[in-house]
């Protein structure tokens, strides 16, 4: 019996994952503050995490051997800075423990390139050294470093996956892909900044499917959650501009970088793909689904 | 006006910082999940850590200028691998949030030798790495890293004292000093280990008024607690033998080192130094008026 307490359910990622985890054969119990989106294949539960006694609760109730967790603070453009990363470290740190002492087994977290050094060229789980720049980077991997020395004592199997950069249906208003497609399909104009930053871009629903993947699995530790490859972020806006057919409202340089914005953020891949995982969409059907998702929702 | 809240009150640290904090002009709130020790100088509270609810409470009862925080998981020979850590990483984030949000100023909180790479000679606040091997030491890592990044926005001066070994009255039982005291006093024979050990020991007035004048100071960052020079552990003993007149009953080599035990820790002191502290006691006047408190206790 395999039965999964997913956080963040209604987020960017967890939303997506529930269908994976049903085909996977999982029993899903799927966790978010305000309403998870309907379904009748998961069992849908509204809990503060950040209230211990919810939680604590709420894991009584479910009695998970998996747990997928997402749930952070994550508003475009305050995540990085945010003291609420303080809440979400200490909540995670709290889930954690609770899970593994109502006989949980396995705990598959969320955690981000912001982790790593970002000045080297290829980000390693292996080999890159973590030191992070921001707040929520260091909450991220201040809570895996406590997970990966308590984990024996927990009796946990963990891993945790770095998401680097994702896009899709249901992403947020004020990150890269769904502003511009969202300015396009509305036949509005959008200043980007010049673009050439190489980042690596994977579909939301590969991410979701990845983090899947890895819960089936055995795998310990730390693995990027990403596509293996980078690709200029102007390349990203331009192919959205051809998908959309309105290149031409595109404002390429009308808007700075953000300050200290490395020249390039690649990841290393090994374990993800020794663990037999390939993203179903490369990046032109991925842009080209989110353009139609999108179309969808300005026309209902 | 300095209004402080210290955590921990009732513990090793704490309960010794309380007249130092009254001497330097502070109001001084002690907080313990159990009974603090009483006084007509400070005002005590009850309250348990781990319950956000209370601590959140308290916190906007007291409005705390100043957080003196030392409350933590401190069993002997349990601390290092207890997952109770975990716990107390999130209490203390959570406790920092709620007093910043409450109007606090400064915050001090007690770290340890434990989050340095102990492979190096001397441990240094500025060049050495921070490579915990413990669950203990990764926990308040944890918790040093992200408050390090959340004072600016918090709007919190912080300093984080990392302290090396210490001993003096009110010693748990289960360490090494405590042990061989009470051993020697009670005439009980005590087997210790070769004691090659070098230790960076400092009286635990001496710990607890160097966090006084560290929360007194405007000092940022982490600093070393310690004595700033090392002694064998052999030589500690053997120095207890002396004052006790009860060498006879000490087996050195009796017991074995624990394992991985370093051969040296040594603390560079140089930031505690420029705040103008020098320690009360040194090694034999210390252990000298750690024997005569057990022996007091003895005669009571």
């Amino acid at each position: 019996m395999k039965r999964v307490l997913v956080t963040g359910a209604s987020g960017f990622i967890g939303r997506h994952s529930l269908r994976f985890l049903v085909e996977q054969g999982y029993e899903v119990h799927a966790v978010a503050r305000g309403a998870v989106p309907p379904t009748d294949l998961v069992t849908a539960h509204s809990c503060d995490l950040l209230d211990d006694r919810a939680t604590a609760a709420l894991i009584r109730a479910v009695r998970p051997t998996h747990l997928l967790h997402f749930a952070w603070y994550a508003i475009p453009g305050k995540f990085w800075t945010a003291p609420e990363n303080l809440d979400w470290a200490a909540a995670s740190l709290r889930l954690l423990r609770t899970f593994a002492d109502s006989g949980g087994r396995r705990a598959v977290c969320a955690g981000s390139c912001a982790e790593y050094d970002w000045s080297e060229p290829l980000l390693s789980e292996t080999t890159t050294k973590l030191a992070p720049r921001t707040l929520y980077g260091t909450a991220k991997n201040a809570v895996r470093s406590c997970l990966e020395h308590a984990a024996a004592t927990l009796g946990l199997d963990w891993a945790w996956g770095r998401v680097f950069f994702l896009y899709g249906p249901h992403e947020a208003p004020g990150r890269l892909v769904s502003d511009v497609v969202a300015a396009l399909v509305a036949g509005n104009r959008i200043a980007v900044s010049a673009g050439l930053q190489q980042r690596d871009f994977l579909h939301v629903e590969d991410v979701a499917r990845s983090f899947v993947t890895v819960l089936d699995s055995d795998l310990q530790g730390a693995l990027n959650i990403a596509a293996g490859r980078t690709v200029a972020v102007r390349d990203v806006v331009e192919r959205i501009g051809a998908l959309t057919g309105r290149a031409e409202l595109i404002d390429i340089g009308g808007r700075a970088a953000p300050p200290h914005d490395p020249a390039a953020l690649a990841a290393g891949i090994d374990r993800l793909t020794t663990l037999g995982f390939t993203p179903r969409y490369d990046l032109t059907a991925g842009l080209a689904q989110t353009v139609e998702w999108w179309r969808s929702r300005a026309g209902a």
